[in-house]
């Protein structure tokens, strides 16, 4: 191992972090061309036990709060200072709830050498256009960020079961190339595409979708419905990601961040249901399932607040950020089912999202301007 | 009404043919370019109660062994006599288990006027390629003939859910509006896309793919495997269709024919399992889902007999057939989802399907080639 190797730190200590770190740990102990070493950087926490976790998971290996009983590998380094954990970091993998990534940003100004992937999915979509986490990153540390997305529920990934990932970039292959190196499994398979604003936003507007099947599964519609919901879901996510980019590419949506997460969002595969349960998509749905259900009486604050210790759902919000846009630019019109998710969510009844007849030129509007993109 | 007006026989009258009945029924009702009366051609069958059942669908309306409880509406007319059932018809809508085209196209030679549509799903592919059922009806009956396919499980259309479908037409794009003007009702959207070969593909290849999904079911693989599984299996079916046929084009696959067909097939909806069971799609996953659970040690033959009463699953065939296309051409590592379904049906484990460190390079191959198309 020469100084000139290339070290990686992920910051962040989720589950998804840490099965992140897990990845790149089982990679860098094989490649030449990485420092065996993967910093972790942990937001220090004090268990139950008195001790601090960044010192239990140096000690066991395992992330004891967010992902217990999977090793992470010994040369995961769990490091509660945030300026320490990147130091001598050249690639840095942003694993973080995207809230706390302004802040975070602000604290590594001229602190960050080389180069950057996020793996966070669900930026803010601003009335202007979406603030991209990987924009954010990029503009405010001066350096170029990828993005890694895909059908990757945390918990089957730590326990090695096969699956796949999209990294997105814009122009620098080589260094796609290397993250792709630094990700891939047997059992984590990661292709790149040049097309970071594609991959990003399937990320973020799969979770509107969610909430449009979560209606459905609470109506009972049945599986024709869930599937043109689907269907005409993913046809307005490209839409929407064209009309904003027009770079985005049509053949993104077939890729694993596309098609394939989508159907992890969607669909409630009841054998695995305590295991959807821990995902962001899961509770899309299910929320929404359970909103529809009550016939909208109940609002989300409330069910959030049962269902979800307060926790918020990210595709309710994210609907409402989309229909701004969509209002802001005049294309409600264009988004009939982004469009119905948002007045579901504050005000008409959830048999409005299959309420054809009045929909029907609306849902032709769209199949009509599909084809000019 | 003039005589000029078309008139529509439905050629079957299964659960599909008694549902395509009902919709075309409501419509040419209302559009006055069609003649009121819809001809039904029945299988004659003699009911237990010694009835026929052309008859007892002319008398209730409904077809009380395919489709019970649904009435087809009062313009719906049963005839047992194929010849008399198209004699005076100029739009054929043909949707038979797809082992009687031959035979009724033999008998139809020189009696039919017009247009045809097919809605017949799983033709076969033969080595020198796909026999496409549209091009049988063509050939041999020297007329033209679109198709029509997509997330239609008939018992939800029947109670009218909320359903797309896509009509896939080769020229002649006035025809093809008139299909869909024929077909379309509030309940049912349809859009036609002039990709003939493309829409049709779909209907088959998809049941492949189902086989697959229900192999990871089986081995309880997870959301993020099954995701991957149907991803990489929408490819490899676009894939196929357009080194087939090079006119396919990439978006019919974000139609309903497509993506939204697929969700429904591979998709195991626990709620509306008793639903599932009755189409083709959750017959092909939910039999491959129990091959894999018994570790591939009981055969497809066994298992057919004991769940479908020794009905053939399509995808079981289909994937056979489809091997043998491609190690003729020699495309067998560029199909490894496809030729892997077909190995493990006749011999190797069901884990297979994911045995992704055998599998990489084609899965990266197939990632390669894919740019190509």
């Amino acid at each position: 191992m020469t100084p000139a190797n290339s070290r990686v730190t992920v910051v962040g200590s989720g589950n998804w972090g840490s099965v992140a770190a897990k990845l790149i740990a089982s990679n860098t102990l094989k490649l030449d061309s990485f420092h065996d070493e993967v910093r972790m950087w942990v937001f220090e926490e004090t268990l139950p036990s008195g001790e601090k976790l960044s010192q239990v998971i140096n000690r066991t290996n395992e992330n004891v709060k967010y992902m217990p009983g999977i090793k992470l590998g010994k040369n995961v380094v769990a490091d509660p200072d945030l300026e320490n954990a990147v130091r001598d970091a050249s690639m840095l993998v942003f694993v973080t709830p995207h809230q706390f990534m302004e802040g975070i940003c602000k604290r590594l100004v001229g602190k960050i050498r080389r180069d950057a992937i996020s793996l966070i999915k669900g930026m803010e979509v601003k009335r202007e256009g979406p603030c991209m986490i990987s924009s954010l990153i990029s503009e405010q540390l001066g350096i170029s960020c990828c993005v890694l997305m895909g059908a990757n529920i945390a918990n089957e990934i730590a326990v090695e079961k096969f699956s796949e990932a999209t990294v997105g970039y814009r122009k620098d292959k080589e260094t796609a190339e290397k993250w792709v190196q630094l990700f891939n499994t047997s059992y984590f398979m990661v292709s790149a595409v040049q097309d970071v604003e594609g991959v990003e936003l399937c990320g973020t507007l799969k979770n509107v979708v969610a909430i449009a099947a979560g209606f459905v599964d609470g109506l009972e519609m049945g599986n024709n419905t869930k599937a043109a919901i689907m269907r005409i879901g993913l046809r307005e996510m490209k839409t929407f990601s064209k009309l904003l980019f027009p770079s985005v590419k049509d053949s993104t949506f077939f890729e694993s961040c596309g098609v394939a997460d989508l159907i992890t969002t969607c669909c409630n595969n009841a054998k695995l249901l305590h295991l959807l349960l821990l995902t962001s998509g899961g509770r899309n749905r299910r929320c929404a399932e359970a909103f529809a259900r009550n016939g909208g009486k109940r609002s989300f604050d409330e069910l959030e607040a049962e269902m979800l210790q307060g926790q918020k759902l990210q595709g309710v919000s994210t609907a409402k950020e989309v229909y701004e846009v969509l209002r802001h630019r005049g294309w409600l019109e264009l988004f009939p089912l982004f469009s119905t998710v948002h007045e579901i969510c504050i005000a008409v009844p959830p048999t409005a999202i299959v309420e054809y007849s009045e929909h029907t030129p609306k849902f032709s509007l769209v199949g009509g301007s599909a084809q000019f993109f």
